[in-house]
Order: structure tokens, then C-alpha cells, then sequence
């Protein structure tokens, strides 16, 4: 029983550090963001309180801004994670004007 | 009732859609990836049911290569997403040598 709960601590531990860091924070964003997209709600219903996070997560305008991308790009209409998958995958291309 | 069946079955349509994609099915795999990695078992446990993808996920090896992302990046010790973000954020600058 003692340890279960040490090496649940330290995985809320290596969790907790992830959360504190502006990268670690846009990742559970970007997650939270694709299952609010898909209305995957008994998953979210399970991550929210498992991660624990006291702040909520940022909004899809704020991610938006975060990762650099224009609404021109048509984001509003895809969860973010596919449109940075979709932007790592053409970095080495020029980006098209239109 | 049947408002409520509807709606669920356009949803499950579309992220059907979305995880026949290549995009779509890294995006889910990239999730999986970070619920395992902070061993995150409760939102994993109704994750996968929930968007009842029948080829499961694909693997941190196979996610790291389609990606472009090589073992030099240390991405074994990180989730992916997290090394995603960061190359996003830096795919600006010039890569590093070492």
C-alpha cells in the first residue's frame, strides 16, 4: 500500500513540474482542446480532475496565440493539436501565401 | 431522446473521420502517449474506449519517426507532444548540431 502511494506521489510529482512549465501547460491545453472538440466529455470528465490543474486550461484563442498561429489559418475549425501537427510536418516548406 | 442519438452519432462521425487521417490518428496517438507517460491510468482507461479506435495507437518509436524526430532529441525521456511543442516553437531558428 505504501508503495502504490510513493510512486503516486512521484508521478504527480514529475506531473506537477510538467504543469509548471509554459510547454507542459500548453500540452494538457492542446489535449483538453481535441477532446472539447469531439465532445469526448466522459474522458475530460476523467483528465480535469486527474491532472489536477488548479488553473483551468488556456482557451483555444490564447493556444492559438501561444503557438504562433493566424486565424487564417482556419484553426477555429480544427482542434489545435491537428494544426500543429499539420504546421511540424510543412516547416521545411515555404509557407503559401493564401 | 433521439436529438441526443443524433448528436452523438454526428460526433463519433467526425472524429471517425478525423482518426482515418494520418493527422488525426497521430493526434490521438500523441494523447496516448502523454496519458502513459505521466501514467495518467484513468483518463487512458476511458480514453480508449471512448474514441474506439480499432487499430489502437500507434507506438512512442513509430510516433518519434513519423514525426521526423530523431533519438538525438532525447525524446524518449520526454512525451512527444512536448517535444512536438518545442520544435514548433523553435522552427524559426536554426537547428542546432548537437
Amino acid at each position: 500500500q505504501d508503495k502504490i502511494e510513493n510512486k503516486s506521489q512521484l508521478v504527480n510529482e514529475n506531473l506537477k513540474k510538467c504543469l509548471n512549465t509554459k510547454d507542459g501547460r500548453l500540452a494538457a491545453s492542446l489535449i483538453s482542446d481535441f477532446l472539447q472538440f469531439f465532445h469526448l466529455d466522459f474522458t475530460l470528465a476523467v483528465f480535469q480532475p486527474e491532472i489536477n490543474t488548479l488553473n483551468g486550461f488556456d482557451s483555444h484563442d490564447a493556444l492559438s496565440r501561444d503557438l504562433g498561429m493566424s486565424d487564417a489559418e482556419g484553426n477555429r475549425n480544427n482542434p489545435l493539436l491537428l494544426e500543429l501537427i499539420r504546421c511540424s510536418r510543412n516547416k521545411d516548406k515555404p509557407m503559401p501565401l493564401f
